[in-house]
């Protein structure tokens, strides 16, 4: 485990828009800080201070209690107020109203953006027009960065990343956390194979240096960590695979499957899961199974992003204050 | 009126399921802790911190904007954070993703979890699962304990409730208030007469310890606090009575019912009430009316309740964090 | 620019109703307060205490993501506690219960209610009913005083208003904007031309001692500052015009009008502005907007009408404890 203290005035930038930006360096920093804010959170920490005056707001323009209920518990933990929009009718065909919007937001005294937009690079458009920072929060099938940084979490505390062999399973071709994670965790050192079905996995993803499986059973006896993707029932109205049964069948982790796993597994699931379908519920509720401790983690890696984008603000306002 | 000080290091246990499972004595030293909180309130406290660092979720699977909005208030008045969900589309037919939901809001570091769920032993099936406190705030006909609780305090400040007669009116069959009134009131020595047409009260609510009536104007006389039940008009498709308007003559109290009765008849009614139906106006505003005492009494009894879950909370975590 | 000490003992009453009920010095003594937490904000204020212990109720029944989203975040920047309801679904029309509804939420503590309704003087009645403070936020086509409020501090903070020209745009007949900036405009010394479709100007509003117009070319030259009153599609079913690219022809703001307008001229709209119609991206986006300016101000203007009904509040309490 990495000295937080070697990492706390290591800057992520204005914005929080992918992994794909971000160096190996600035993935230990954030996850140095969420790790220092689980120490605090432990130690009876009760509601902290550090982002005393910070406004946030949630712009959520696809529907998601989980991750914005996280956020919103993240920042007020840390002391700042939050604002929720969640404007499930909006849309960015009418591009300017969505930046109309998100300015008027920041007008009134917003700091930080946390954006969530069914279109790629929504949030980097926001980025473009604001001066408050902005949390990509789930961009289309781009990138979903807080929550491979929560699942990265969870490993770290169990196992140095670097050298893990972590298995990727489902459908990695609409998987913005498929995504994110993959950029991570080969910085961070990690070998990574994707699984799932043909249909679901496009050829190009080997260009960012993982490798392709189909068959979960082949791979299994050589991964140390699984990380099952959600089956988005409301995407397979183009019946990428023939049927959930089948899918479950092919996919699903069951209890003889961890048997035939390597010792200590880990079994990691981007909620809310399916029982039955990705996993068994004796695998959910078993020994091998981090889902809960990935919620948790949430909170503290989202602390932690909030109150580094927080900093950053602050130091750029103070430099801009000081005479030339 | 009993001193907060006797009752002050009483505990509720973990959870406040219903008041069914309470003594006299935890009753009481609810009824104490509110009215502690009320002379707090009433010498200007403003915000109090007693709950400084404890997160409260609302968790409700039925629409309720003036139950959940009076838990939001109580849990910040005494420095609680707030999180809500209202899962309007959620099912406890899919039984283990309601258990799912609860454990996941959990994780996110929340220590008591407010419950209300149209299934009967749905906050129940939530205590059995998480560590967090649960607070029942309604389960389909079975119980409203924190209804009960400040329809009693609310007598209490006026009448001793020992010995007292009191008259539940209306829809007793599908009434969670109901039940937990008799509850309540029969533990503190109340004599309870439930009365309204043959078809909304079942016989074997005599096994509850209470009489049964249907001529409102016969036992008006004899009680000294009539609690006026909600005609949930939702539920009467099945046409429990004839019409609104005979239910009005026969059971709504008016002005002339008022002068009938004992000298200084208490008048409850949980609302949201329907003006013309359960009461008439001039009642509902007249001098024997407590309805918005009920509200302000909402607010204490379960900035009591959970304080005292909070508490318990505490000392819990506390003898497992000493040596054995 | 008027000291802020001059002023800061006056008081608007024991409710916010309308601009009309108030006299030039209450204006002044509003805009004053509001400049004065824009100087506390600036200077890296955070969260103020000025409301601690304050409750507000945002009582809603028009959807409005905008304005309760600025009296929320003002209500918390200077310390009080808020709480939301927004009751899409009820109507004036049954009148008591609308006042119920409000009492009730008065019970739980409430100090100040925010209300927005369709029906003009719902607030009022509100007023009547309640020992609460009451801010009108809009109802029906009566008064909006804080977005007035907010557009005379805007212009303020740039030019006297007193004999400054300013014409209001577009449908003034549906105009609660329109009307309380009238009102308060002519309370400070302003003149006030209205222009638009002559379907959209009733003959009456001159007796508000405001001139009418119905070309925009021609008041152009003469006034100071132009504020764009919002084209309310879901109101235009009734066709009052032609068709939305004839009034963008006739009234939308181009940057060409602007060059031919005076120096310095000040374009104001309450948002959410239709890009095209009302005025065009360039204009929207130039040097002569003061659009954003608005909505920054809007927070200040809301925390000062708050907090000077709060203070009323304090008073009327304390008078009533003193001995007689």
């Amino acid at each position: 485990m990495t000295s937080a203290t070697q990492t706390d005035t290591m800057s992520i930038g204005r914005h929080l828009l992918g992994l794909e930006d971000l160096s190996a360096e600035q993935i230990v920093a954030i996850l140095d800080r969420a790790e220092s804010y689980r120490r605090r959170m432990e130690n009876g920490g009760g509601r902290l201070d550090d982002l005393n005056g910070v406004v946030v707001a949630n712009l959520f323009f696809e529907p998601s209690t989980r991750t914005r209920t996280s956020f919103s518990l993240a920042a007020r933990r840390i002391g700042a107020d939050t604002v929720d929009f969640s404007a499930g009718g909006s849309s960015l065909s009418k591009g300017e109203t969505f930046v109309d919007t998100a300015l008027t937001i920041e007008a009134m005294g917003v700091d930080l953006v946390v954006c969530r937009h069914r279109t790629p690079g929504a949030p980097h458009l926001l980025a473009r027009h604001l001066q408050a920072g902005v949390l990509n929060a789930g961009d289309g099938t781009h990138e979903h960065p807080t929550q491979a940084l929560l699942d990265m979490l969870t490993i770290r505390q169990r196992r140095d990343i670097a050298g893990l062999r972590v298995a990727l399973v489902g459908d990695i071709r609409h998987s913005r956390v498929a995504r994110s994670n993959i950029h991570g965790l080969k910085k961070l050192g990690a070998d990574v194979v994707v699984c799932g079905p043909a249909t679901l996995i496009p050829r190009s993803i080997t260009q960012m240096g993982v490798e392709i499986a189909h068959d979960l059973d082949e791979i299994l006896p050589e991964v140390d960590c699984v990380n099952l993707l959600r089956v988005q029932f409301e995407r397979q109205r183009g019946a990428f695979f023939p049927s959930i049964e089948e899918y479950a069948h092919l996919f699903g982790m069951t209890a003889e499957r961890v048997r035939r796993a390597r010792d200590g597994l880990l079994v990691l699931a981007p909620g809310p899961i399916n029982r039955g379908v990705e996993l068994t519920p004796e695998v959910a509720d078993g020994p091998n199974s981090l889902i809960l401790s990935q919620v948790t983690n949430g909170l503290y890696v989202r602390m932690a992003c909030l109150s580094m984008l927080a900093q950053q603000r602050r130091q750029t306002a103070a430099r801009r204050e000081q005479p030339a």
